[in-house]
């Protein structure tokens, strides 16, 4: 069994014009042992988005703290903590912080999507 | 693309003595088509917990709100807003509720174990 504060899990960061003022943390993965999916760990700071994109896995996302908005079909929907949002595969989707502290989400992906 | 509070979905209680004060929901499934893994949320009232067993599958485990401790071992380990679990498959484990709120975690399973 592991047990873990998710911030303690090791710090990637993202800061271009496609990922702002992200951070992103393998907190579940391959080398635990997890071989049908992952959970990852996302901070995004005020000002901060991931890439608008798609791709053939799906996402599974809980939002844990902080204010944000997700992008699905030409529209920008608000998304609090406790909220749950998923992402079919091969969907056009992005995340933005839409308030002024850090908006943090757990993120998760099937085996053989990339972790991070 | 679902968006939702995960208070929204539909809520199935357990009360008994092997599963005290256990409000399961499944917020991602199968019905959503999520093939790989499905998305539940816990709230365990104050004084309530899981039951103690063990299983083939595997759990992710994050803990939203609230005071918990996780069972492992022979040991019950405290566990708070942020921090992750994964339970291997197998391994026998039990979720109680340690404070004088609810106590919300997200518990992940891979597609083919019971989604409730």
């Amino acid at each position: 069994m592991k047990i873990m504060p998710t911030e303690a899990a090791q710090a990637v960061h993202f800061d271009s014009e496609v990922a702002r003022g992200v951070t992103g943390r393998v907190v579940i993965g391959r080398v635990d042992g997890a071989n049908n999916f992952c959970m990852r760990r996302f901070d995004l700071a005020p000002g901060g988005h991931t890439p608008r994109h798609a791709h053939a896995w799906e996402h599974e996302i809980f939002f844990h703290a902080g204010e944000g908005e997700v992008y699905h079909d030409g529209q920008w929907i608000r998304v609090a903590p406790g909220d749950a949002v998923f992402v079919p595969g091969d969907q056009e989707h992005q995340i933005r912080n839409a308030g002024d502290a850090a908006l943090t989400f757990i993120c998760l992906v099937p085996a053989g999507a990339p972790e991070i």
